[in-house]
Formats: C-alpha cells, structure tokens, sequence
C-alpha cells in the first residue's frame, strides 16, 4: 500500500469525498476530536480501514509537555473511551492487551500502557465482598510479538481469552502515521479492532470480534512514520514541480534507486522517543483507568500498590 | 511451613533419612551436581517435594564470576536438562514460561532467561521447509504474575498452551533457599513441575502435568532468603545454646516480638542482586537453548536476529 | 558499629539522654515531623552524627500509596527544604548530586531523584534574558560509585564543582535504617552534609563544607536494613529473655556462627522495592522541583522537555 | 552542512580528491579496514575533519549477528585501538568518557560502552600491592547531555580530569552517518578527539587535547541518519533525473516545503535499534578491554565483579 497509515483521519485525508464515511469535528479543552464513521463494507474497502467508529483526539501543544494540557488530554480520551463503553455494563469485565515489543523503544506503547492500567480480576479472591461485585473485573496481558515469542498474538489472545473469560478486548498499540507531526501529539480510538498489517510490528492477523468472538476497541498512538513515507513524499512532491507525471510505481523505483537503502526497515523517530512513549503511555493508562472504574477510581487505586 | 526452601537438596540436608528419596552426587569441571530422586508419594510428602527427580548444580566459584566457569556451568547445566529431555524425539514442541515479574528484580529471573532462548515456533512459516522440519519447535511466554495481570498464572498458561498446542513445557523461576550463600552459585533442575507456594511471588496454583496435561519440567535458581528464616536460625541456634528447649512456634512467636517487623515480605538479598540475576539467566538461556537445539544451535542463533 | 543507623532520629532513639541534642516534634498533613539539632562536638560524637539540624520526616500511610498522601508528602518536604535554604538568596546556584548505584535497586535513588529534577543552568544561554537573570541555576550530575568508576564520589565532585562554582550542594541518597518498617514511609534532611560510611553503598569520603568547601544539604530514605541488624536484634531479644547478660561482641560472634552467612553483603529489602524507589525518588525530586525553583515551578517545568 | 556526517570515510567519498588527505585500505578476518590521514589544515577544512588519523571498520556481515564475527571484529577493533595506544607506556591511566543521553536509544552507545569497560584506578587502594603498580589505571565517567545535566560536558570532563589527573581520554559516542546501511556495521576510531556539532546529541564544544590539554582517543559507531539526508539525497537523484540544475540551497528549500515537517530533529533508524546498541556496546567494551589490559585482561575481568 503506498501511502499507509494506521489513522483512519490520515486516510481520509487522502481521499475525503468517499460515500459512507462521514466526520464529526469537536473540541474540548484544547483537544481537538474528530469522529469518523465507516458506514459500510464498500466504504471500508476504499478507505482501506475497516467499517466502525474511529475517534482521533489531536492536542499540538502536547509536544510542549505542559502538565496541565496532560490532565486535558487524559480527561477528554477517558470521556470518549467511555461513551464508546456506555453500551457495556458496569458488571462486564475486560482484558486488556498491549501489543508491541517492550525492548524496541517506539513499539512500546502498549506493554507500559499496561503497566499503569490496574487490574483487579484477582480482587474478588483476594478481598472476598469487598466490592459487593460492582466493580468491573479487569486483567492485562502484554503478549510480546512473533519475532520474539514465536507465536502469532493472534493465538496467545485467542488462548487467554479462553482461559479469562472477558467480555470485551481493549488492545493499545503504537501506530504509523503519514506525517511525524503527528507523533507526540495524536491518540486514536476504534470500536472495529485492529486490522492485520497494522502498526510498528506489522501485525500479521487482525484482532477483531470475527476472529476472536468479543468486541475489541482498538487505542494508538502514532509514534513512526515509515522512512519510505518521507522519501516517497518529498519525490512526488518535487515530481509534480517538474511537471514529471510518471505513475506511482515508477515514483516508487526512483525512490529505491535515490536513497540506496532497504528503505522498509527503517523508521522515522523524534530524538526524544523514549521521554514521547513514556508520557503517551502515561495518559493512556490513566485515561483507561478512569474510563473503565469511574467513582471506583481512587479505591481500585489504593488498592493496586 | 517453618522451614521453607525450594531447593529438594536442602529439604534432604535438613531430613536426610527419609525412606524412599535416593541421592547420586557427581562432579564435572567445577560444577557438583547431586541427582535426588523422590520414589514415592510417602517420601514426598514428608520431603515436601513431589515425586520426581531433581538436580541440583552447585559451583561455589561462580560467585567470583570467572568466565570460563560461566561456560562450563552453562554447559553441564546443557548436559543435565538434555538428560532430561533425552525421551523426547527432537521433533517435539516445547513452550518455554519465564515465571515472575520482571519489575522485581529478584524476581526477574525467568522473564531474563526467557528473553534469551531462541523462539523457533513462527520459522516454519517465515521460511518454508528451512529446515525440513527436523528443527525443534521452541516458543516462549513471560505471563506476568497475579499481583499485576489479575490473571493466575496457571490459567494463562492454561490458555496459551490450548492455543500453541507444546508437548511440553520448561518453566523458569526465581527460588527461595535457606542459604543465602547458594544465591549466585546454584541451579536446579526437576521434572517433577512447579509446586504451590514455591518462588519469590509465591505462586498460587502448581504447574505440572496434572493441570497442564503435559509433562512440566522447572529450572530456578535461589535468589532471595526469607527474612524470616535468617531470623529463624539465629533463634533456634542461641536457644539451643542457651538450653530453651522450646517449640518451634514459641521460637517463632519470639522471632516475631524480637524484630518488631512483619518479615513475611521482607527479602535478604545480595547488594550486587541485579548482576547476579543477569549473569544467572545468561547461564541459563544459553544452557536451555544448547540443550534444545543441539547442534542446530549456530544456525538458530544467526536466525535468531 | 554495632547499631547502625543512617538516621539520626533512630540514633537519639537507642541513646535518647545525650546531651547538646535536641528535638522538635511537629505534624502537617498526616506527616509527623522530627527536628533534631545536634548543636555541639562532644554530642555528635556520642550521637555518631555530625553538628548540625536533621529534620525526619515519617508517613506511615505512604505504604499504601495513597496519590493524596503522596502530594502531601512533597508538599511537606518541600516545606522543610524551602526552610533550609530560606537563608539563600534566589540566585545562588545548587548542584544537585544523585549518590548511589543506578543498577542496584535499592542504591539507586539518587540517580533517579535527579533524572526527575529540572535543570537549568544552561537556559541563560540557550534562552539569552528569558529570566532575566532571576531564576535560580540548577545543575546536576549521577557520579556513578567507586566500585564502578574507579573514582572517589568525592574527586568527581570536587572536580565538577570546581567547573560548574555551584554556591551549594543537595546530595540524594539511599541510606539504612534499623527497621524495615522505615523503608517506605521516612525521608531524612540534614545540612550537616554526609559523612564517610554511609548510605548503601558505604562511602568512602564524607561529602561536607569541610572538605567541599561549599555547604552540602542531605537528603535521603532509608531503603534497606542491614541483615546483621535484624539478626543482632533477635539474637540481643532473645539473649536477654534468657537472661544471658554477654557483652555485644560475644553476641556478635554468636550471630555469626548462628546465621553460617557473611551477613556483611546482605541487604533486606522488601519484595516491592523497584515500586517504592519509584514512588520515592517521585516524591523528592517533585519536592526539589518546589523547593528550589518557587514560583517559577511552572515555567520551569514547561521548558524542561 | 548539507552532507553532515560523522565519518572521514564518508566525507572523503564525497570529495575524494582533496590534496593532504590519503587513505590506506585493509583487511582482516572479515572485517574491513580504512585508515585515513588528514596531513594539514588545509585538507581539515576541505574535509570538514580535524587533523589526524581516522580509522573505520566495516564487517557487513555483522547486520545479521554472527557470534564468530562479534569476537573477530572486537578482536580487529582491539587490534586498532592498541596501535594508538602504541606510543604510551602501560603505566599511563586513562579516562573512558561515555558521551550521549542513556535514556535515548540511538543516542546510548557512549554510557552502554562505558558500562562493559572495567574500572581499576581503585585497585591500588584497595588491594594494595596486588599489582605491582604494573596495571593500567582505568576510571570511568558517563557524564550525561547539556539538556538533562545543565553542565556542559567539555565543563564536566574538563573538571573531572583536573581531579583524576588521567594521561589521556578515551570518549564513545554515537554518530550520524549517510547511510543507513552503515548503521550496525561500522566503527570508527581517532585520536583526533571530537568536533563541535558531532553525535546525535551534537556536543556543543569539542572535546579535544586544545581544550583539554591531554590526547583525546574518539571512539563511535554510526547509528542514526538525519531524516533531511535521506529526503536531501533522493531530492537530489531525481532532481538530476530530470535534468534540474538547481543550486543546493533550493533544493533544500524544495526539502522542507516537499516533506512539510521539521526534518531537524527527526532520525531515521533501523526498527531494532536497542539491540544493535547492545551488540555494538559489547564488541566496543569487550575491545577497549582487550586494548587497555593486554595480559591482564582475565585478571582484571576476574576482580571487577
């Protein structure tokens, strides 16, 4: 696919008038929400994204790191994560999954997200009656990647789900955007999963409710924007000045031959990737925390040392 | 249980006359070995280790971590597990659990030692008949504990082993010893799985065959003391001078007025635990993946990238 | 040293009729609050504490990580630091010195105090009349241990204070306490600066205004229990229970040859040490952050990405 | 600088006749060699590089991790490093300078290097006699980033050395290189020191005998490409292509408007970068070893637990 991206507003971006995707635009507290419907299955095939709900909160400042603008930013994420969970019932429990490598710095977002998301599937055994059984049952997995593991994330879910018994998936994932400005500044929710081929590890099968059986709600965060990206940018771009009006595949040749480089391995970052992936991962996990314990918050907090 | 260790050979040294758990000791480049086997369900319980055999690697000079005894310990530790292992055809399938939190880090030594062993399990696919599927199958989990996933270990392994369909399973974890001088110098090794209570996170359901279905074989190394049990012994050792011929619980009861601590979840650790735990699960993965894929070890390796 | 203490309340606590020692006690927001001036020589020597003011403070609740109590803790110790250096103009300059191991857990809350404190010394000219030369300069440096670096703590500071003219000192460290219950619940302020022997990782020189020429602020948590300590405890209960009156050192070596161990490399700690350094070095490098750069804080945070 | 790289290897291949500057071609056990004079002012100017000699390793094999060749290039590595070293006596001490931010991935070589080389200037003290005073000293600093510390690291370095007193500097840090291809392949040594403007960190004064008054041995590994050399370079190919002759400056005008992101502070790396730092870490202190302690290197080993 030549112009990949992991955000379904990228990929409008790129084509806006295709019939079955409509967009709502709102603010809140300096984040800026777009929400996209994928109404039916041709739509989806065009959009190369597929049918469901896809909010992206965008918040530029975020880059500055003022606090405040965190909290903000925690705060509407949790609100929209929770209007996407309001069908479920309180009593319904979920397991939540980071996918990505630990140990490849900006495939990390999902494995430290769970870190700070509290789990509390062990309370009931633990604490006997202490929650009279209202409080949501929650577990976590980081399952770690084919390359590493030697299993497909696919089948340790599949396996987990079996073993757990949840209601419902809430998968975070680092993404790849079409635009590095992106990055530290952009979070994306969707009820329609995720599909395979999507983010830094290049998932091999989709996690969604065909295959797996529950609703999975899908969270990212752009964190690279593939080399061949940029590269391909800046060639059509100059392309286009020299009146150049070649097909894209052949754009794609210069490309190869212009930068002599394996181009597919390599990932485009900011510097400070780590201090971007700690703070990302920082709102996230607070955000699901909120959305999914509501008034439980600050005893599931207590709680969790 | 007052005197708790997971190491079968300190449970003999402080009962050596129990009926029905032999012992063979052995020697080979620095490294003693003692080979317990525990014949029947009677000399179990009374050992408090379940039937099977245990090997116990003991190489005092580790401590002094010489590199070459770092070699000749990982390559008796090969010898020992391949022993083990030699019923098996080499085509059988084998998932490798990395027990513990990785966060902890005496508690880490599994998670370590996982990260290290080849994953072979995805190669048949990636490289069609590479390997004429004589290549062992090797893929590999780190669960997490209970206190953070919310999930017992023994139900995701449940799940991932219905999933990855293993013949068998290597379980690796941190120990509890009575000794804290075994903590940079031991290994064990037993066929006989994981028992309940065993481990720094004390584990809450046993891994073996009668739970998993398939065989379970568990590697650890003792890396923390209870507090408790130092205490324990000091006790016991100036009661016994002094002539108090109390009971154990009174010795117990003192222990506890003495130190005016809750030592239960206190651990006695070496300052330097953190290199001792990487230098261990080094000694470790490179033991288990020499004695998994034999001589196909180079090839594993430069594939392994 | 038989008795062991990194904090001079536990000191005065087993000697508490010393003369020319003196203490406050105070309590702010479910914090209880010691001051203790050591105010002659003749009473540092017998307290085994330098001349000077220590100020200790204790939240017992801080154990169950209540965010709360957390806040109120920096708020508290921020307090009590701001009152030490109130005797500062606003534009002398500190150095901020992370003492310990940052790869041995429980040595390695200096190093992560200071990763969390802003430094500013290089905004005058980075950002040329931003302040208006009125914030404070701050700079900081984690000089690794001798074991590691093969250099004196004290050399390096010598040598980079002698770059960087710092007017002061604020050295975190690790310390040991006498009781584990310490460990996640004190936090120890002295500008009596540091004295040879202490902290984790027993230092070899003092770090004070003697020797550094500069005055040296010391904070510190106590987050380890010698294992001799706890083992000299029960055996002295014990002892006298029995009414065997023997001097200390036949204790001592009674202690010894009960526990077989040199207990000298031992450390207890408890099992969630990563999770308490953590919270901890938070703790006091927010503190820091208050104290030092006032109300400025939020201009500060905001360039410090 | 339009074509900013790291390497004389790469600099020369761009303008490959400039008079003062020659190269000598090698190689051993796989490992290719280049050694490149820089005789004059003049030719430093042209070249962009100091005065001195430059030598680079590239083993292209490397990328795909064969232990066979880890050992043979840290040996070559050693080997080139020795010869540097030639001219002093054993006796002369060294100090090793990590330079780079530990927290950044790409940008950690320096401290990780640093990590892996033993430190003996201590020994003397504390195993007095052990060595006859025959053994290298060797201390070790990682002394962290202007924008985390506050402190100029030429202020740090310069302050340490006044009190270590070193006869020489031996600093690691990480480069920028051309070409991503070059990235977990190439090392490069120079007793040349280091220039302003260089690294990933780009130092902002140079470190070298001028201003530090002893020799600087510079050590790197390229391990990160500037977003804007890739999109420079593959502008340039097709602007060529199409026959448009345009100065550089537009076409780096072209750049910015063609990619619309601030290329500046973007990197390209490989997706596995952590474990290319690992490896190339490893080769570097393993090698740095072998230079510094020839025949006392197991000693050496054997006591720095």
């Amino acid at each position: 696919m030549s112009y990949y991206t992991d955000l379904a507003m990228e990929a409008r971006e790129l084509d806006p008038d295709i019939k079955g995707v409509t967009e709502e635009k709102d603010e809140k507290d300096g984040v800026e929400i777009s929400r996209i419907d994928v109404l039916n299955d041709d739509a989806a095939k065009k959009l190369g994204k597929s049918k469901g709900r896809y909010v992206t909160l965008e918040a530029k400042d975020l880059a500055l790191r003022p606090l405040s603008l965190f909290s903000a930013a925690a705060a509407v994420f949790a609100d929209e994560l929770a209007s996407i969970l309001s069908a479920m019932a309180k009593s319904q429990s979920v397991l939540i999954v980071g996918l990505g490598n630990e140990n490849v710095t900006p495939d990390s977002l999902g494995p430290r997200t769970v870190r700070g998301v509290y789990a509390t599937n062990h309370f009931d055994s633990a604490i006997p009656g202490a929650f009279d059984n209202k409080l949501r049952s929650v577990s976590k997995i980081a399952p770690g990647v084919l390359g590493t593991t030697g299993i497909e994330t696919f089948d340790v879910l599949k396996g987990i789900k079996e073993a757990v018994q949840p209601d419902l998936i809430i998968a975070v994932d680092s993404l790849a955007s079409r635009r590095a400005s992106r990055i530290s500044t952009t979070i994306q929710l969707s009820n329609a999963g995720i599909e395979p081929g999507s983010g830094v590890g290049n998932l091999r099968k989709g996690l969604n409710e065909d295959g797996l059986g529950i609703p999975v709600i899908a969270i990212g965060v752009p964190l690279v924007v593939h080399a061949s990206t940029i590269t391909r940018d800046a060639l059509l771009y100059i392309a286009s000045q020299a009146g150049i009006n070649d097909s894209e595949a052949s754009i794609e040749a210069l490309a190869k031959k212009a930068s002599d480089e394996k181009l597919e391995d390599l990932i485009v970052t900011p510097k400070d990737i780590d201090t971007i992936v700690r703070d990302m991962s920082g709102i996230l996990s607070e955000g699901i925390n909120r959305a999914l314990f509501g008034s439980d918050y600050d005893e599931v907090r207590a709680l969790s040392i």
